[in-house]
């Protein structure tokens, strides 16, 4: 599950992103603000769009759009009025244009740079991740505290030392990081990234972390995953069990 | 971001499982239901109240569940009393008492076997994961398509054939597996775990699987994550640039 938390504010949400209300919330209320569950599903339009562009289709239905992206098309029809009509009634959405407006929507024409931290299996399996590019999303940086992996080459990064943490942040102006660390390293790992000018963290170590306000923290925990496909797998045991009408 | 994907239903949602309802409405409404944003809350107060235990604490309050959760105090009552009444007011909840009951309900003192298919960087980084062991989830099988994997080790398991699939499912009773294949690969590999009896699928790769109804199917999209940071990000520096008053 991939949860935002800020335990500063004692708060956590699977949908919404944690904000510090006194120094955002006015500014957020000025701006056209779209809900955080919507712009949870933007890239899964996006992802969809694309798609269907690269297969030559040129107009869909909001049921077209929801099929592919897996979400009902009452949702897609709330999401996409958020970005404001780019539907005419019979014919549907142009699909390059929708594709484009949410591409500038969620940041995508502008090219993020990411570093990881840890380059163990995850981070090494995060940098060789295929998908990214097409993203907006470049690995930039790959830190390890293990001399023994520094200078070995992971796809077209070069795995440095967590000593050039800093530098490299500043060298390469990344704003996002990715601790692909043990527990026990995530914290001093989100401090070293903060204190160099990170704003947004992705963190998959199972733990929290603790972050300032304005930094946005994203976790995701496997183990959090599992768990709740067993309580789902539970129930249909006990239902079986209990004669229940399968 | 994991989200349950069921395309047949085209509905999705970062929070909700998405159920048969025609399959599970009927039993669900005659059972005592805990909401779905409850369940993915859960673990987190399990692995809050197991780290108090561990420090010896044996009474605690909701806050300090809130605090060490990095839930709201509001969130960890309402989810609380869907357990039942395990607080007494001006003493708190028994840790114990409640740290059982949250691992009963979510199915933890049963061991769940889990199979991962995928033997890259992921799934070896999944494999090598310290904590499902405490959380009752046990990687029982790990195959690839790869010959040159095969027979290598990975912590306590050794990689086998993915042509071993559903005898090793069946060996192990696995109702659970994670797909941590490229995207090609991914559809094919859900219709094998179903088909050999899994009824639930952690998904990592970067496209949906369509699976029967039955079968629930969680999604983690590590893009997806960076997306949604991508776009608060964004955000900030809008309101910066527009003299925003941070």
């Amino acid at each position: 599950m991939a949860i935002e938390t800020n335990p500063r504010h004692q708060a956590r949400s699977t949908v919404n992103l944690l904000r510090n209300d006194a120094l955002e919330g006015a500014q957020a209320r000025r701006r056209a603000q779209i809900p955080d569950a919507t712009v949870a599903r933007l890239p899964l339009y996006l992802r969809a769009l694309s798609e269907l562009a690269d297969r030559g289709v040129t107009t869909c239905s909001s049921e077209h759009v929801a099929t592919a992206a897996g979400v009902s098309s009452a949702n897609v029809r709330k999401d996409l009025s958020h970005l404001g009509s780019y539907g005419t009634r019979g014919v549907g959405y142009d699909v390059h244009q929708l594709r484009d407006r949410i591409a500038e929507t969620i940041g995508q024409t502008q090219n993020w740079k990411v570093i990881i931290v840890g380059a163990g299996h995850l981070g090494s399996a995060l940098a060789a991740y295929q998908g990214f590019g097409t993203r907006g999303i470049t690995i930039a940086a790959v830190v390890d505290e293990d001399p023994a992996l520094v200078g070995s080459t992971l796809g077209p990064n070069t795995i440095e030392s967590v000593d050039n943490l800093a530098a490299l942040v500043k060298e390469h102006n990344i704003l996002i990081g990715i601790i692909a660390t043990p527990p026990a390293g995530a914290q001093p790992v989100a401090d070293q990234l903060v204190a160099a000018g990170v704003t947004s963290i992705l963190n998959f170590a199972p733990t929290l972390v603790h972050v300032p306000d304005g930094v946005d923290v994203r976790q995701v925990d496997v183990a959090v995953e599992l768990q709740i496909l067993a309580y789902h797998e539970q129930r249909k045991a006990s239902s079986a069990d209990s004669g229940g009408d399968e």
